[in-house]
């Protein structure tokens, strides 16, 4: 068996490359986990999500206790085996879906009660019920349960939250049953208050995960605000354990993250844009539904090696949206899975050869010259 | 240059085992073509549509001229290009979908005039613009421009709709433009009447075309009465030429018609089925939806070796199709398709060794016996 292991193997700056060994296999960081919502990353054969460099997944448990429910998904086998990803595979701890997707809730001390999204039934959602159902689904990296802190808020506020997502991070940790090559991670919350942010570091230390995450960010409060808390949010995290950066982000949001020393990451933004029409490019964000594209033969970019940018042309993805073809879906959001997996390869070079910021600078650069101009 | 050449291989009773030489590579018959109707196989990659061992597909004239637009397509360098499919390709006339689809439609001796099913903007179509059209998408086989007969008719009425539709089969030929490797098929009418499908025959081959199709069927007569049609039909056009039925069908249909003498077919049911959770297998049908195969951790069919049965249990589709994720069509399909190839080359292969009767004696006793008891 495999223990659970990060390794650094570069720093660059605050930047780490490393190595995190799972029961599932390796992941090299900083990585980039493709969203698998409902045991599907959608509109991607699992075959193509690894063609794509993807080494992990994250599921949302949230979806998978409500539908196919987790007692069924660990009767098949797990979610590895359900979903055809033998791969790692994180899954959240429901506590974000919960204030973000559900009908009626109750907050008491023991957990959260809620009406299902999809038929209104109530559920009880707990620290020990969490770790419980993530256990059934097989996670590989399993996550606290956590309050999800609203932004904004004021600061007495956010601590309260901050003190019992603390507690529940405790009850967290006793429900979960130690397996080789399997961790948990715990949650960093305290919204935008460093202070805030320090004790709950030193809350989760003390309890001790075999990871850490930083929560409660990308809710609205911006780049600049969301740097400024990895600034002193992450480099206070144990050097010796894998990072993770929940829900983040836009492209830049990763480059400025990893410089911050964060390894890790997930985002719905290269799924569900790609399912919408629009691409992320080392040009910038390019809208496939714009008519300028329909009589363009063009490749969205004719330096990236995805099926969609090799063998197809702005016309047909414009096409494709405009008929709502399934395939424009399929196309788009590969094409962005795969950007995503190369900009982060190309941190993680740049990482390994002390080349961070020069990346960096050429990769804004980039950015800020735009799509190539309309025939 | 490759010559549009069609070669008879075996016969096995009424049935024949041949080889369809096109400008885009050879298609061995009996043969099934996947419908894509708006430049894409619906939910497949075109390479996933190799992979089903589909050699030809179909393209639907009346949705390409109004969207994209045939104009587009040809500035684009022509359906193959445009949507990554080097392979053969038929197109249809667009005489079926202007009756299927359109709104407000008049009908004259030169052509129809209708309403798009998109804007609602006015077009025409006539035997010489179909052709036009077909030829500016670059299509490896032509269809001629006919009336789809209304059904059930009088026959004075299905008379008259025939002969309309062989003058402008003859106007279709006159503005044909051949190309080597490239093909026209005219279209036989004439609805249940023997003698008017003898004289659509007669003028058919009269004009001479590359190949001949059997129009009018699957429009609601039923399996024995479209069998009937195909008995005296099918023998009845030209041995040396390839035969097609159009429109058809259910797995039944396929191997009453090869048994007929038919040696091509297409129809939207593995590919819509595909995407409504309905899988066509060895056994019959089999819809995903149905809440037996709620906790089924069984292959959909383990004798398959498409990706769907290979890699996912009958659980999985049902949780896909319930949750409407994308991958639950992608997979579905992949497998109808891949059953519909499967069965093509099992019925090429039967005729090539005398053993089609025996082959749709055990075909049907296996659909005969149904699906795998629920668990």
């Amino acid at each position: 068996m495999t223990a659970f292991a990060f390794q650094t193997q570069a720093t660059d700056g605050k930047a780490r490359a490393g190595r995190l060994e799972t029961a599932h296999g390796p992941i090299e960081t900083p990585v980039f986990m493709p969203v698998g919502t409902a045991g599907t990353v959608k509109a991607m054969l699992p075959s193509s999500v690894k063609a794509t460099g993807a080494s992990i997944i994250l599921g949302n448990t949230y979806h998978l206790m409500l539908r196919p429910g987790a007692e069924r998904v660990e009767a098949l086998g797990g979610l590895h085996k359900f979903m055809n990803w033998p791969g790692p595979i994180l899954t959240d701890s429901g506590g974000f879906q919960v204030m973000s997707l559900s009908g009626l809730r109750k907050m008491t001390e023991e957990g959260v009660t809620f009406a299902s999204h999809i038929d209104g039934h109530k559920v009880m959602l707990t620290p020990e019920s969490s770790t419980q159902i993530q256990r059934q689904l097989d996670a590989t990296i399993t996550m606290a349960f956590d309050e999800c802190t609203e932004w904004p808020a004021p600061k007495d506020k956010v601590a309260e939250s901050m003190r019992l997502s603390m507690r529940w991070a405790g009850r967290s940790r006793s429900a979960f049953r130690a397996r080789e090559g399997y961790g948990q991670f715990g949650i960093v919350q305290g919204g935008t208050f460093e202070d805030l942010r320090h004790e709950s570091v030193q809350a989760l230390t003390d309890i001790g995960f075999e990871g850490y995450a930083i929560g409660g960010l990308a809710v609205g409060e911006g780049q600049e605000e969301m740097f400024g808390v990895l600034d002193y949010a992450a480099s206070a995290l144990p050097a010796d354990k894998p990072r993770y950066l929940m829900g983040v982000g836009m492209p830049s949001d990763l480059v400025g993250a990893v410089q911050r020393g964060v390894d890790m990451f997930d985002c719905v933004a290269p799924t569900r844009s790609g399912r919408n029409g629009q691409a992320f490019t080392r040009r910038g964000t390019v809208n496939l539904r714009n008519a300028r594209h329909r009589d363009d033969p063009r490749s969205l970019d004719e330096a990236c090696a995805c099926p969609a940018c090799t063998d197809y042309s702005r016309a047909y993805f414009h096409h494709l949206i405009k008929a709502k073809e399934i395939l424009g879906a399929m196309l788009i959001t590969w094409h962005n899975l795969h950007y995503y997996q190369e900009l982060m390869q190309k941190m993680r070079a740049a990482i390994l050869t002390g080349g961070l910021d020069d990346f960096a600078a050429h990769f804004h650069a980039e950015q800020a010259g735009g799509d190539i101009p309309p025939l």
